[in-house]
């Protein structure tokens, strides 16, 4: 394995770190909070080990599937790593692992938080919480890839570790400005919808860092009721840009060269819109029989399902309080997820049309058992290889979903806890129901619970491969016998050198 | 599709079904019960539809899968809807669609029952409904096979239609007899259980009900409190028993033609053996801290696993009143279920082992993009048409999982009710959690959800694609335009003999 570009992309990710600290300084600087310190010493920090990691450059720029997962796997647990050190420093998240949660829960845009009381945040660790959210929205590397060119590699491997969704294919063929696109419809709808927020009648504070979390589809709310006490209007706005969020980047990549007819015509936006149709008819349904104010029961529904199948975890109502199909329905909804290629997480809707499209297919081959019929989606035969691996994701993601719940139960609370702490931080969600519902948190886990949870979000981020590389041991075992080896042709140059200066 | 043949197989399996009525007809002499009258009533009606329905012999006796799988599904739902009516005109069982639960339960050896009160039953009804469990186990169409010669056709359509597991291998060249060695084996085993419990000093009625049960995995016990009134002694030989029941039968064969090396090494037995111990292990640890009893939690948690993972059911403890971490492996275990190739249902032991090799080969292709290595299994490589067949399966489970616990979640139940219900249906299991935990039973549906249910177990003991082939409407339209091109063909030789006779 080519280990010294791996090094050196970690230490540049760290330097990017150490730039993005500088917002919750600045909100310190704003506000007069003496907690910007602890964000200057981190960024310090970071910028230190990014500059010692970067001092070498890699001889060799070239990097093949198997570094750009590490590459990413690792940048995303170093940037959690050092992100939640201010949190620490400053002691409003005195316990380490909680610090590690609650940051980790952030760059994977879980939103699940292990706080009671957000509000007795100071204003930069609110905002550097949100931020992380948006940070992890679009992906790092991606931005790393849009600003520092990493030339002569092959790129796309770093993008196609870190993006969701099952096949990722360029926009443009510079992988570079690919990534450059992305981020400028990314920031654009993030401005648009803080402008709305701030017509609505919501602070500067407040509608910042409400954007750039409902980017991310993140779902940190600044509140400790989440969004419940915004008016109509906001929480509507929140609602449409939750959808927007969800829908595949490639739709507004379309929209902005005006091919509104491909855009619009794309199946699995199709597939996705059907469901938050029906789901929000079902719960509406529901609602309405017992609040009788359809206004309201259909404002509640809707905000709830965009909230979980984006997989942002906002949340305007205790819905664990709901019937239990609204909450059959809410489960289903965190499986299925937002669509490929946009900031949410889940199974994907494209994954489960593909997987329901090869179920069909199965079906037919036992009627005509010679028939030999491709599986079509979005106007183009899906290959053999992206439908293999489609359904070996689906089968990872169950046994490591069951691996998880098995290891969490021994918690001893209830299983639809233990059930739904997996199903929202696996996807990417926040809040589940019962004991880690709406109204509560994951604080009441042990630390080995929460070290599970980590991994599942991280897991769920990087849909889990990428993440699950690093178990293999070849991999460590490639990094030491290449030291070794580096070492000893060292020790063989400086003896040859010495033999040939005494000779 | 050969239609003709498919109307003669229902023939022949409802003349077999009449013939096996009058086993409970016997019953019913021996303990002078009038109920008897039913059961003859019935198999007379059995006789009479078999026979009518194989009066014309089929011209064309060739069938390939899609007949197979056709003929299946269909002999399961017509012995059911025929099974089920003595307990309708006994009046043990008053409602049709609750009669239908229990025979469909008991002829997918499922075991899940509707009955609040079994002891109230007649001796005659008690033992068709265990008697179905011992019809089912096997599969009714690898019988039809052993005794009835349907030369001509590719049998092993039929048996792969019926058979647990990936992948069905004759045992020896003739069909027939592997069908016959099966049943063998099958019978054997389950007279050997009968004889140990009646040392043990259960009464024959009993013996004879429980032994039958366990062989099929069923789990209809004949008093209200299952097995938990019989002395530690009769427990160890049912948990023994439904183990060896849950094992390949293959293995039997081997054995039984002495290659025992052969036999003890088969992979999916030791897996089969590994989760058992290991979920024994973890109960039990369980169990030890509360009780203090050990050899009492030994036996516990022993016929618990054994009850489960071989999807039986039969119970001797109120599992549901365990602790969390306890009943997420009972649940664990009722997804793994028994090994392939046995009498038990769930997603199978080899299938199990498959796809997580599949993952592992996966990981690896990411380490090494380009080898191409092959999964292996019991020593053999595992042909990618297997592996494929084995994904899509997987996927097709997960999906009618999901829609059924969709549908009974409008129950409005609490969610482990309604995930245990479809959980212990469609692995063929019997009871569940909670409401429908082993003290309680299933009468708490409405119709609908039994229906529901009733699918569950059938596409759960048939393997899903054998039953979900009925749902395509090309089967139903292929019957019905060769029934109309056949009356057309009739139509017009009668027109060109009525010319002939004119002219």
């Amino acid at each position: 394995m080519n280990s010294s570009i791996v090094r050196f992309i970690l230490g540049q990710v760290l330097k990017m770190e150490a730039l993005l600290l500088l917002l919750p300084c600045l909100a310190a600087v704003f506000y007069l909070e003496p907690e910007g310190f602890c964000y200057l010493g981190t960024a310090a920090l970071c910028l230190l080990s990014g500059t010692l990691m970067t001092l070498k450059k890699p001889a060799n720029t070239v990097f093949y599937l198997k570094e750009g997962c590490v590459a990413t796997a690792l940048s995303w647990i170093i940037m959690s790593l050092f992100g939640c050190l201010p949190f620490v420093f400053t002691g409003e998240i005195p316990s380490f692992i909680n610090a590690l949660f609650e940051t980790v829960s952030g760059f994977t845009t879980t939103g699940a938080s292990i706080l009671s009381d957000v509000e007795a945040l100071s204003h930069c660790s609110l905002l550097w919480r949100s931020f992380t959210i948006w940070i992890g929205g679009m992906g790092v590397l991606v931005f790393l890839l849009a600003v520092i060119p990493l030339s002569g590699g092959s790129n796309i491997n770093l993008i196609r570790a870190e993006s969701p969704g099952p096949s990722v294919g360029k926009l443009v063929p510079k992988i570079r400005y690919t990534a450059r696109i992305l981020y400028l419809i990314y920031f654009g709808l993030t401005i648009l919808e803080i402008l709305l927020l701030l017509a609505g009648g919501m602070s500067f504070f407040d509608a910042l860092n409400t954007g750039i979390s409902t980017a991310g589809t993140g779902g940190f709310g600044i509140k400790n009721d989440s969004m419940a006490s915004y008016s109509p209007y906001l929480q509507w706005v929140i609602t449409i840009f939750m959808i927007l969020f969800g829908v595949n980047f490639n739709a507004y990549y379309l929209i902005l060269y005006r091919k509104f007819k491909k855009a619009f015509g794309m199946e699995e936006l199709k597939y996705y819109f059907l469901v938050i149709a029906a789901a929000i008819g079902i719960i509406f349904c529901n609602l309405v029989q017992t609040t009788a104010n359809v206004f309201q029961s259909l404002t509640d529904a809707s905000f709830q399902v965009a909230s979980i199948i984006t997989t942002t975890g906002f949340s305007t109502v205790d819905f664990n309080a709901w019937s239990e199909s609204c909450r059959v329905v809410l489960i289903l909804l965190m499986f299925i997820g937002a669509c490929a290629g946009s900031t949410g997480g889940g199974i994907k809707v494209s994954r489960l049309v593909i997987l329901c499209k090869t179920v069909v297919k199965e079906l037919n081959s036992y009627l005509h058992p010679k028939s030999i019929r491709k599986i079509n989606f979005e106007k183009k035969v899906v290959e053999h290889d992206v439908v293999r691996s489609i359904n070996v994701y689906f089968i990872t993601y169950m046994v490591l979903f069951s691996a998880s719940v098995f290891i969490i139960s021994f918690e001893g609370f209830d299983l639809i806890t233990c059930f739904t702490a997996v199903t929202a931080t696996f996807n990417n969600i926040g809040p589940g129901l019962e004991l880690v519902g709406p109204t509560q948190n994951f604080d009441l886990f042990h630390g080995f619970s929460k070290l599970v949870l980590i991994f599942d979000m991280l897991a769920g981020r990087l849909e889990l491969f990428p993440l699950l590389i690093l178990f293999h041991p070849s991999i460590w075992k490639d990094l030491f016998t290449q030291k070794r080896q580096a070492r000893r042709l060292h020790k063989l140059r400086t003896e040859q050198s010495n033999r040939g200066q005494t000779n």
